[in-house]
């Protein structure tokens, strides 16, 4: 396992474990995080703590559901069962000496949305 | 570059060519891909192909934003303008005997959500 799969795998399991001050030693003090779905960007380790910590209840178990990491980069899929919805964030992570100084995340969730007609002939659904 | 990382670019390369032999090319008859937003599961490399091929156009120029990979598997963030939108593909790509043998695609766009009210403290709009 590379050292960017380590530290991902860290902090979704300190995130779900609401070990916020863990959290916080994962990251560089500039982390940034964008999340493109809406809009946002969250600058600063702080604020990203406080987002996650201030996140409505309930939430979870956070589940690991694939990493790829390569140098200082990982990818991972993850859920987060939350209230109605089975949320996924679908992050990219860059490490530096060994924390986290920057991530884009995006938040969807399973099913949110209709299919348009038209593609019933091509597609299962699940 | 690994192989997987080159099948991955290829792949949407050839998407963007509209080059539909070239993209089947790339994949096992058997291939399937999941995309969890919409729970639509398309099974099998020709509904694939038929899947891409039948997208109302316009659509395009795809642009790779970032690729993770390492053995067989592959993330991506590749967006693609379409028509009001700017769609993001973020794809798991797995990769079996030098083609694509299975996939997770989760489809998204950027600003397509609303924030929740009540985090503005916490973010920047972009």
């Amino acid at each position: 396992m590379t050292e960017a799969e380590r530290v991902v795998r860290d902090l979704w399991e300190r995130i779900q474990a609401r070990d916020w001050d863990g959290v916080a030693a994962l990251l560089h003090e500039d982390f940034t995080d964008e999340w493109p779905v809406t809009g946002e960007r969250i600058t600063g380790r702080d604020r990203y703590v406080a987002m996650n910590r201030e996140y409505p209840e309930p939430w979870g178990p956070v589940s690991v559901r694939q990493v790829v990491a390569a140098g200082d980069r990982a990818a991972a899929d993850v859920e987060v069962p939350g209230g109605d919805s089975v949320f996924r964030c679908v992050g990219f992570y860059e490490l530096r000496d060994g924390r986290l100084a920057r991530a884009t995340e995006y938040w969807t969730a399973v099913g949110e949305e209709e299919p348009p007609p038209g593609r019933e002939h091509l597609t299962e659904r699940f």
